[in-house]
């Protein structure tokens, strides 16, 4: 295994070189692509499909596209939630947000043409894929990242609003919006590896719980606005519009909770965790409020 | 084969079968996805699709969800092309546009959520397809609705409004906005039907003067005025700030190159067309300027 800085340097290397694969973009679309893919971040999704593949003694050269087709999506994902018409946000990561920096219609395309980008590098290696197992993988980065998933999630955050805050239904927020995209990456490089649906099973508990983990712990420094988090995005909404699992169930339980989570996400991973890597990566999630 | 009625009648049966087959999506998001690919048109890209796979002796019950699939891309694109950043459309074939029925939140995530379910449903015919023409057929329909297609296209038609106007220029957005995904259901339908190279190439050269001629008369019915044509979205854009073929080389001429690529159409399709079905469907594309 690799440190997480290595994987998250390769994915970071991928992304451009992926994008540049699929041949002649035009330069008005390319640069906000680009722009977006390459403004940093801790790539923590695209990590965790290489580790998960390298744990279970897959390939990781063959892993790099299914990488960064997920960081794409989580991209798009991102761009679109910016826009005016949705959280209306000027800055991410300290960088002027997609629109702000190329207009609103050419974040709408860029963030089109990033979702589309992800089907495209999935399908393409699922032909070169001499089996199923390339296929599976990327069904289940669409399927995590779909109408059941993340794309249901982000309705229904969106949606909300105004509801009565109930914990039923900042889990399924919680779940979908945010799990389903920790999640992908594990079954998507554990199918890479050829795993059984034991260990995929095991893989698949570890994604929920340490997406459940990131979005509790981003609830609880929301309320304690500790801006300086590095990657961590400066919300607007600190107010009560958000369904949070801390106006859910308060502060003091949000951070029992996430430490359950997190020893829930160690459990899992002890089959699949040769030298802690994983385990490691549960406890950096839940630092951040300790 | 059957009429063209017929595969439209299928196409739209089975678009939200395809739709439901996914599992449990949100009632908010489930909505605006459902209007908007249950609000008419002529599935002309779905029926392309099921006609090309049974013409070569394919079964037309897998094609089923590639059809539903292609046309969840080009709805996808319809609702993101009239939001109010883009082309700000009030209405689409005579019914409100998605934002204007669901506010635009819900429009770009019922975008982003068809473009989603597009990719889902290929990456899962693929995985049970038992050799490689599931991921061949759906990377088809994914690389011409890409960042080198459909969304290239789409691009450079938003961005290119104060430009100086040449046939180059409308060439390229004619070729990748519209002849693209004219051009994806004849690959994807015949790839499933386990098609020869050289019969590919005929479809594909098929598929691209279709679609070349369906987006001159286009723009020929646009300066014409003529707003009764059945299915033709009314565009509030007749001025000089769009890229057209009749701005670039005149009406007469754009009459003229409309026949040229109907008989380039015909030529192109007779190695399969075995009743003659996709000449007539030539034929019909170009009967609207007549």
């Amino acid at each position: 295994m690799r440190s997480l800085q290595e994987y998250a340097a390769m994915v970071e290397k991928c992304l451009p070189d992926a994008l540049m694969s699929l041949g002649d973009i035009p330069k008005r679309l390319l640069e906000p692509m680009l722009y977006s893919i390459t403004s940093g971040g801790k790539h923590i999704r695209g990590t965790l499909l290489l580790s998960s593949c390298e744990a279970l003694g897959g390939n990781i050269d063959e892993a790099l596209p299914y990488a960064a087709a997920l960081e794409m999506i989580h991209c798009y994902s991102l761009i679109h939630d910016d826009l005016p018409a949705m959280d209306n946000d000027d800055l991410r990561r300290g960088k002027p947000t997609c629109h702000k920096a190329f207009g609103e219609d050419m974040a709408i395309l860029a963030g089109d043409g990033l979702l589309s980008a992800a089907g495209e590098i999935l399908l393409r290696e699922s032909c070169k894929c001499p089996d199923s197992r390339g296929a599976r993988a990327g069904y289940a980065i669409f399927r995590r990242a779909g109408v059941t998933g993340m794309a249901a999630g982000q309705t229904v955050d969106v949606t909300s609003g105004s509801e009565k805050c109930s914990t039923q239904l900042v889990e399924y927020i919680h779940l979908h919006k945010t799990a389903d995209l920790l999640t992908a990456p594990v079954e998507a490089g554990m199918i890479l590896a050829g795993a059984d649906e034991k260990t995929l099973a095991c893989g698949r508990k570890y994604g929920r719980n340490l997406g459940i983990t990131f979005q509790i712990v981003d609830d609880i420094l929301d309320v304690c606005g500790d801006e300086a988090v590095v990657g961590k995005k400066v919300r607007k909404d600190r107010d009560e519009s958000k369904q949070t699992w801390v106006r859910a169930v308060g502060i003091d339980e949000a951070r029992k909770d996430a430490e359950e989570c997190t020893r829930k996400a160690k459990d899992a991973c002890a089959i699949f965790d040769k030298d802690g890597f994983f385990a490691d990566l549960a406890e950096k999630m839940l630092i951040r409020v300790k």
